[in-house]
């Protein structure tokens, strides 16, 4: 299985409150159909931090009897302690993931040295029955793990790659340019998406592909057929929306835009808020001055 | 009982990885002899971020048992959803606590706006059994909750009080001159202990008094009595030991000095590590000075 | 001449766009009545970025005019380059200034290590023929002088004190803990005037004290005469004054706020300017509260 | 005259401490002869903020004499105050530049709004007798102007370009993608000068292109060739380069450097200092490894 291609760090759907397992489905069952190469669940915007274990087990669960064995499915694993995060590693290996996206802790950010970091990472990859993807996002932990760090930690036979979702492409190319042959470096911030596959990123994990993945997938097949000014248009296209449902508007308003686009996106969970008529009134508005360019 | 004077966020003892129980009541027996007004059980210095369920709820049983019906138990209860941190703060109310230590959420910065943060604030307060105190701590979080949004939230019956860490005298200030009379307002940074009592602090929530819990009520004794160039002083005294054991070396130097100066401290949870020898030989040199300074 | 008490680091008029000597003339008349124990001439909110040559020396003229020698002139002289600080410095010597106030230089950040601020400041004391003073002012340059290093270069003679704006009272705190006996810490922000005192500052460099020069002595007076809580509640009613005409509304509200306090404030140079009506009406509210307060 | 290529900001060569003008020309006689398309004088790298006015003239004057008519010149001009700043850009026009490059004001970083610096680029433009090109570096300013206002700027006559330092290529793609056409966007970071290429960028204003024009001439030839590979890797390896002699030792290895490559280097002034013999040792290295890749 090649690590590359579009992935979207799924969305989980709540209905009153309570993990919507049948939205799940349905929503699977609409992003099957596209040319999406796999999915991250657990990722950040799956609001993995508001699951307690259970939900976190249901939404593996049902997201492998989803997703068809040619696709790749990710799962978020990272917890603040190494122990943690390795039992949770290896409850996912078990649960048929074919990767684990590990963040870097981050609660003691004083504390969390390169050299700390890269122990870490090492003691999970020693330790996990699956391979790893290293997940930096400095926006959200204050933390960022340095281009030779990543070089080093790409050394282990278990490290298969990275979610880089800093948005800085220099930083995106040097690793790309340091680390060992084979390590497949994803960029997570899709207004980037197409420089990063000019420096040579394998795909891209991207939130707005949880609503628009053939927008997402169009660009990574243009750039493939070397139609680069076609490309960096849909780029350009792409970009507002990109932004506004994830810096601008947050998971709520993703998951907004994903009811708006056909797919269930419904609340987030509390402190987290659904956005008011404006922010609907953007999206729309968004959502189809992207249609009209597309046609 | 009254909010005020010095409390310990206490730390967390490990043995062989394991919770260590009696390590945890001895500590107590020590403290318990001080003229410490209360401790703050599960807050950033006792690992809660490291600590699974069962080992949150051990952690405040063993304390509930040890610490005095006279002396105050808060209980750090944030999480980063709503309706967790509702669950865990009446779950610790009924084990006993007087008062919940509630963190800002932080995971989605982004989208954690004064009003979210409010809300959650109030969404907590309003089902709560105890008094919850805001734990406001910028350099973990990334977060700061402003002295206006701080002082509308002392107006509810059922906030009681703030920890702020951000170590801005300023701020405290503010927060002290706006909110409502009674809001007790404690300072969470050491090194700025004595003119957070000047411009009229409750009292101070220290991770250095784990270890010299008496240095620290010295100097709110002698800020009691007006002996202003007095407690200057030995705040100065204290501050080089303050820093070392928080900014500087985290909770691993935090739980070394306390082993040099007779508490049970041990080994803190993986990624986080002990120290080496040369933070060892520093810290004891600062414990030296400070004794020589004291007597 | 001992230095310490309240100074403001005087505006700079404008009429027409050219520098109003006489409107500075008048102004001295009036400050010169209160307790003030000096002035800070060319400043930040003397503008002096945007004096040429000229301009500054003339500023400087008629400052030393219109000081009467009981009274405390310091002129900032801090430029980019050392060669150019060390010849602006002895100008300003020259001309009568009581001391200097020499800024770190900040243009190439990522350059400016404390070894290489540490080095600028030795070499300007060398050749300077007045005593100076560091200005440490992190809000502006970006650049923080650590306790240690200000302790360091507090050991040369020539170098007799500090004027701290970061507002950090931490900082100050150590500073002053670390620092030659007699040398003279200036807090640089009103906000923490009173804790300041509390801390050992000798006194305060205010941009509000341009128009409320009294009521920032009368902090200190307070403070001096152990009256804390008058000076703390003194401090609580300027705060929110003294944040609205820097941080809030910069140069141009601290103009608009002493145009409204009998003083000629008059507009800044492009590109600030002068606020608009809504900010006029904040000032006047919060000055007619300040003067309800004060009966 | 078009717009585009590779150009260095040039570095001020200094002896005993003074301009160095023959060392300026015969720098000028090698890079003419090579792919350069223009030239930045007085730019951040030829430490314009340590100039007086006469050695700012000089250093223009010695220019214009040396660039022929087929290369562009452009002249940094910003000032702190919008007068000053137009006073010079005519000065700088009337003696033969092309366009003048104009920082964000950034001194009273907090007064220096959107609208602000919207006004007095404006003002600028509307005086000034050459074309203007904006100059955002956040890095040194601490200000950045989002991408929405560089569109609306872009829309004035003669406002006809930018230089971005950011660093920060998603940026730049919606600088590009916004702006009006014909509007000239150079990236100011060489790591990037590839990815800013892919994304639409006219050219690069390189420090690194002040010792290694041809190298990066070569990455712009690459790529409009379509050799993106080529490119690519030709970017990976100047990249450590281009690091050292910018972020990591500043303008001091930059001269350093060109010292090394057959240019005249020389000292920076002070407080900037010349690195120490391990920084030679790294520079040499790296200049050595990224001739043997290109054999």
């Amino acid at each position: 299985m090649k690590l590359s291609g579009v992935m979207p760090p799924i969305t989980t759907p709540f209905q009153d409150g309570k993990l919507a397992s049948d939205k799940l489905k349905s929503n699977f069952q609409k992003w099957d159909k596209t040319g999406l190469s796999g999915y991250l669940v657990l990722g950040s915007n799956g609001e993995a931090v508001y699951l307690n274990e259970k939900e976190r087990i249901k939404t593996v669960e049902i997201s492998r009897e989803s997703i068809p064995t040619s696709k790749i499915m990710l799962v978020g694993t990272g917890m603040e302690s190494t122990e943690e995060t390795i039992r949770f590693t290896n409850q996912a290996a078990k649960m048929g993931a074919d990767g684990a996206l590990v963040g870097t802790p981050s609660y003691f950010k004083g504390s969390m040295k390169p050299q700390i970091l890269y122990d870490h990472f090492i003691a999970v990859a020693e330790s996990s029955q699956i391979g790893i993807l290293i997940y930096n996002v400095p926006q959200f932990t204050g933390i960022n793990l340095e281009p030779g760090w990543v070089a080093k930690l790409s050394e282990h036979s278990n490290i298969i790659g990275i979610k880089d979702s800093s948005g800085n492409i220099g930083q995106l190319s040097e690793v790309i340019y340091l680390s060992q042959k084979g390590f497949a470096v994803f960029v997570g911030s899709a207004p980037v998406f197409f420089p990063a596959l000019c420096v040579g990123a394998a795909g891209g994990i991207l939130a707005v592909a949880n609503l628009l993945p053939q927008e997402c997938v169009r660009i990574q097949n243009l750039f493939e057929e070397k139609k680069f000014d076609e490309a960096r248009l849909s780029q350009g296209r792409l970009t507002p929306l990109a932004n506004a449902v994830t810096t601008k508007h947050g998971i709520g308003g993703l998951k907004m835009a994903m009811d708006l686009a056909g797919y269930f996106g419904g609340d987030p969970r509390a402190p987290l808020k659904r956005p008011g008529p404006e922010v609907e009134e953007e999206l729309k508005k968004l959502l189809q001055s992207l249609n009209q360019d597309n046609t």
